[in-house]
């Protein structure tokens, strides 16, 4: 509990409005950064500045980058132009490259449809993710064959997944999501009902 | 994950200095703010920038302060001068003061003794407590009657209060300690045997 230090106090209010940073959190870093050198301070403060200066949407996937046309995945010439996978964050593009087994363009919706908190489909990159499919069929841009949907298996990414698939049902585009199940190295009897149903459910031919 | 994007790798390096936030809670933060408003991240570097600019040490309990001079509870000439309560931190000043049973002086050690984290006494405000006791007793300062230990009850917290006592004990001096013990409103078969122990080693009269 901080008292009589206006400064300080604001600090942490500040600090206080981070995600998952409550106010017992808040006045612990408060008085980290007070005790740490005047040379953190003011690199906190520097990339603070610089991320908010130089980091921007890329204009065909919308992920973030620092470039001034397009980002390092989109001017990467080697992949493929017919395949898209749709996915929620930035964040999940380089863990989805580094699997290795995609090769093709990425497009970022900076969110999953949900109704409880007030995101609707439009507050999402949907309508440019259309954009680029029709484009495609129009020949105004690359052809798109396959739009993989890599999002989370949670009732807001089905939700996503639902409404994406019934946009795109009628464009001649095969229309897939990533596969939920056993993950590997998993023990069956450590996996949670639903995700062995789903398992069981989109079993495969070996 | 975030890739190819320095300014926003940086950003979270430096968020995931501060204590408590790891790197999946720094890559966190660091979206957060990059989505946010350009106010926000203006507000937290004006609020960063402030708190090392005008935040210091009150030159009499080491507190924190944005005073010239005395920190608000050394300024305060209603409180008693020959009491002096030794805490840890500057926030348990105010957690102190609000059980209204203290109206002495306060002294912020900033710590307490740690040899496994390599903290000593010198690292502490311990020399400029004794020369507040000194000054009283050559009689150049407030004479000081008792000395009140408010250190956490743990290890670091009972060798500080050992350390105090020995230095403290040829002084004419009462040096006495906060009591440990059962919480109010707490129930006796849900608290610790230790604490449990301490309450009993402790009992009053009654």
């Amino acid at each position: 509990m901080i008292k009589h230090v206006p400064s300080l106090e604001k600090l942490v209010h500040e600090l206080s409005r981070l995600p998952g940073i409550g106010p017992k959190s808040a006045e612990r870093l408060g008085y980290y950064i007070l005790r740490s050198s005047d040379e953190y301070a003011e690199q906190l403060r520097e990339s603070l500045k610089r991320v908010k200066e130089v980091v921007h949407e890329c204009p065909s996937c919308y992920s973030f980058t620092e470039s001034d046309s397009l980002c390092h995945y989109c001017s990467d010439t080697s992949r493929q132009n017919d395949l898209i996978c749709v996915v929620e964050d930035p964040a999940d593009i380089a863990r989805i490259d580094a699997a290795g087994v995609f090769r093709g363009r990425y497009h970022v919706l900076h969110g999953t449809i949900s109704p409880l908190d007030g995101v609707s489909p439009e507050d999402l990159r949907i309508q440019e993710l259309m954009e680029k499919v029709h484009k495609g069929l129009c020949e105004e841009g690359p052809k798109i064959r396959e739009v993989i949907l890599a999002l989370d298996a949670d009732l807001e990414g089905d939700t996503t997944v639902l409404y994406l698939a019934k946009a795109l049902q009628d464009k001649d585009i095969k229309v897939t999501r990533i596969a939920h199940g056993v993950p590997i190295g998993g023990d069956i009897n450590y996996i949670d009902q639903r995700t062995l149903g789903r398992a069981l459910e989109n079993r495969i031919n070996v």
